[in-house]
């Protein structure tokens, strides 16, 4: 291993910074606010965060934890588990962590992803104290160059009185190039931003702060945790079929041509399968403007189907990043990542146009989304960016399997139980069984077509039972309010929602 | 009375288009989707609406209906109650109206404000068929001047196939010069619009569309129904008095200037009494870019406290109207009113970085707005532009009375019947108890600051209550599901939320 990493860190003063994880991890004191990388288990810092929970597990060190989305490796659940994190925004995937979260030990406020580092910008949550950032290499004037995801690394560094830098040497210096970081004005001296293509380089290639900044610079060779995805299975493919069809009449009405408008799919299994979908379909010359691209983006590039996608990060199995980092320079010119901030930005997604698949854990009859809670008290992961997509974009699509728990659990309820997306930014809901196309329609009728489009039996008839006694009481949305959870409540008491002479 | 209006009409041959409200009317057949003037009772269609009513009263005529926001006069409870209206977008506030969406009988889907051209634009609704636009005048190349608001009058004009136009010679010349059309183009090919400050100009002060589209033309002499809003009380002084210490101790903490940052308030009573606040406070050279502009913006002008206000309308009470329009040459060069689409767009919203004053109808202790649906079934008026603000604004700020009904209702509930805008799209609730600051917190610290800050007792204690019992359940947002919308059915059943026992 060369000793001074000349390529890895440029600027010859700063490889006298290069520390041990544990040595670096002493810049973080208690009380401290710290900014990490790291936006769907891609670029996450992966060593400093285990030194400073070790640390934790002797000392009285508590730290509000900031990062782009949610972490890869253990990080996220050894600083909870050590008692560091007693703060977390804005978004998180671990199951030690949710624990803890769900239990009040940890405060977790989950974020529209464009919007943490607007708050940190205006001073409306507390500063950054440190930023710790993963880098491929640090250029010739101290600028940092991110690895698998920008996230809100750029603003981080930026608002932080000191970075440490985590040099990642599984990561490909060929990752330089990819990024596109575009730092707004602070308001009200803000301009637009000239962004009008997926492709549109706005920004430069390196977060610019100034060198002296960084304190410490820690040597790393841990790949990043591959995604968690599962395979495609009947039920994706029947709801890849049904947008299909969606789609191809779209084009036939003369709404949309065949390459489409730029394409966001949330994370997971659902979305990503979905997406892989498009692959069997007459679409082409596609572009994506999303957060995370998953596998079925590198499938739609080797496909032909994909022309250009726009993102903030890139999350794949083992086997798709090994494919894709043995042969980078096929895909490289037809990616960006960019700062979550813009890739997500209600501005851009606005003016594209953008077309956003997303999941629901559970929607209602009127097309109301509950993203994040499950039965209205248990946070799973976070809204994420679904809300910045949704409210904003050209079409807003919301996948599910009509079932879950083996059949004990209807995805679609009289009323969710929390709502993270309301009907006024729900227009297609689609399940393995049906879509439901609810633009223009009023509450009543978006019953209807949910109900007789997405909805198996028995459930299908248990919700026209309940629309049948709600439209006794009348009103806009049609409810009966004591019964509107008792699919919820019955399910906490039974382990079903199915009606005992159902089962 | 001038026979041929050659100051209002200035292209000779549409004087020959001057026809009879009922006349014009026969433009209109049945299955039609009509495109109307009006926002917030101003600028609305005054004439041919009713003679269209008249014709349904006796024919079988079915419309769709969509404006730019509510209308004044009696013009929605004629359409209404004709039979003529089936279907009804995006915005309303008539109760006769209201009666018959509550029914069913009329299928009304409320729409954010910024979205309706949008939907109409990418033929995701169905196409307008008829304009039926208020103007001041008529350009000498066919442009259309419009009255008190802009609304969708443009976009309906451009996509119409035909035009009719009420010159109503009640609203002063004066206005022309007040407004800014500006469309955006079609996407893919969107650009961003080039606005950075409330008084920027952006577009063309007429609505220009092919004068021979124009097909009838009448003359009308109605002014526009005055604003229905009551002066500030006792609550409304102090929901101001606190959002101003709240807005001083930003101030102080450098988090913004003595300007502030451009205001959006909602349409009513409590918005215009918290605006008026602002005339004894510390602010000034403040700006606005809101959707109506009511009575209070005018007393800000008058207090040299406000520098400029964009709008999409102007809807004053009948002595502020008196006074404003009597000398209008002192406001005019403060004011522009714009398309909805753009007065409401994310974009700028974002970009300006808006403070978002909004009323809630009901809120609940995680912070979950609801703005429109009564006991989360009867729909009040609609969302209207509250959830463009909220979801983009730097600042979501909700105001509500903490009591209604004479204390029988607690505008802070366990858990809103309906939610409009969610926990992370609310930033401050404010009642006149107090403020609660949400910014940074997570839901179990957002009930303690809601319950402890906004609310009276004995609601108090109840509330308290609920969450010692939802916290022995866990999560990130305890709730006891069974128990959510007690409150709501007690006062089904009893006329009050209170507990027997504290009546």
């Amino acid at each position: 291993m060369p000793a001074n990493y000349a390529d890895r860190i440029r600027l010859p003063y700063l490889r006298q910074r290069i520390t041990s994880a544990a040595d670096a991890a002493k810049w973080i004191h208690d009380g401290m606010t710290i900014g990490m990388s790291g936006f769907t288990r891609a670029g996450d810092a992966k060593a400093v965060p285990m030194a400073l929970a070790e640390r934790a597990r002797s000392e009285n060190l508590h730290i509000t934890l900031i990062t782009g989305a949610s972490l890869g490796g253990d990080v996220d659940k050894a600083l909870a588990e050590s008692g560091a994190t007693t703060r977390r925004f804005p978004f998180q995937s671990d199951p030690s962590l949710r624990a803890k979260i769900n239990s009040g030990e940890i405060m977790y406020a989950d974020q529209h992803l464009s919007e943490t580092v607007e708050q940190l910008r205006s001073r409306q949550m507390a500063p950054v104290d440190i930023a710790i950032i993963e880098a491929a290499a640090i250029t010739e004037t101290g600028g940092i160059i991110p690895t698998t995801s920008v996230g809100n690394s750029a603003s981080f560094a930026i608002f932080a009185k000191h970075v440490i830098i985590e040099i990642n040497l599984s990561q490909p210096l060929e990752l330089e190039g990819l990024h596109d970081i575009f730092i707004p004005k602070m308001r009200p001296q803000r301009e637009p931003m000239p962004l009008t293509a997926p492709q549109d380089r706005i920004g430069v290639a390196a977060i610019e702060i100034p060198p002296e900044k960084i304190v410490a610079i820690v040597i790393t060779n841990t790949p990043d945790s591959p995604s968690n995805v599962q395979a495609p299975d009947h039920e994706t493919a029947a709801i890849a079929k049904h947008l299909i069809n969606f789609f191809e009449n779209e084009v036939k009405q003369g709404r949309l041509e065949e390459s489409l408008l730029p394409l966001q799919a949330g994370i997971g299994t659902i979305a990503n399968a979905v997406m892989a979908g498009f692959i069997d379909s007459p679409f082409h010359n596609m572009t994506m403007y999303s957060e995370v691209l998953q596998d079925s983006t590198f499938d739609l590039f080797d496909a032909g189907k994909l022309d250009f996608a726009s993102g903030s990060s890139i999350t794949l199995s083992q086997q798709k990043s090994a494919q894709v980092f043995a042969d980078f320079s096929r895909y490289k010119d037809k990616l960006v990542l960019r700062t979550q901030e813009v890739s997500n930005h209600p501005e851009i997604i606005r003016r594209l146009g953008v077309i956003a698949l997303n999941t629901a854990l559970e929607a209602d009859i009127y097309g109301n989304v509950n993203s994040t809670h499950v039965l209205g008290t248990h946070m799973m992961n976070g809204i994420g960016g679904s809300g910045d997509f949704s409210r904003n974009a050209y079409l807003s699509i919301f996948a599910t399997k009509s079932l879950a728990k083996g059949g004990r659990v209807s995805s679609i309820v009289p009323m969710v139980s929390h709502v993270d997306h309301n009907e006024h930014d729900v227009d297609i809901i689609v399940t393995e069984i049906g879509l439901a196309d609810l633009r223009g329609l009023a509450p009543r009728e978006r019953a209807k077509a949910i109900i007789n489009k997405c909805v198996a039996e028995p459930y299908k008839q248990m919700l026209l039972d309940y629309v049948a006694a709600a439209n006794l009481r009348g009103g806009q949305t049609p409810h009966v309010l004591e019964c509107a959870f008792s699919w919820h409540s019955r399910y906490l008491d039974t382990d079903s929602m199915l009606l005992p002479e159902k089962i």
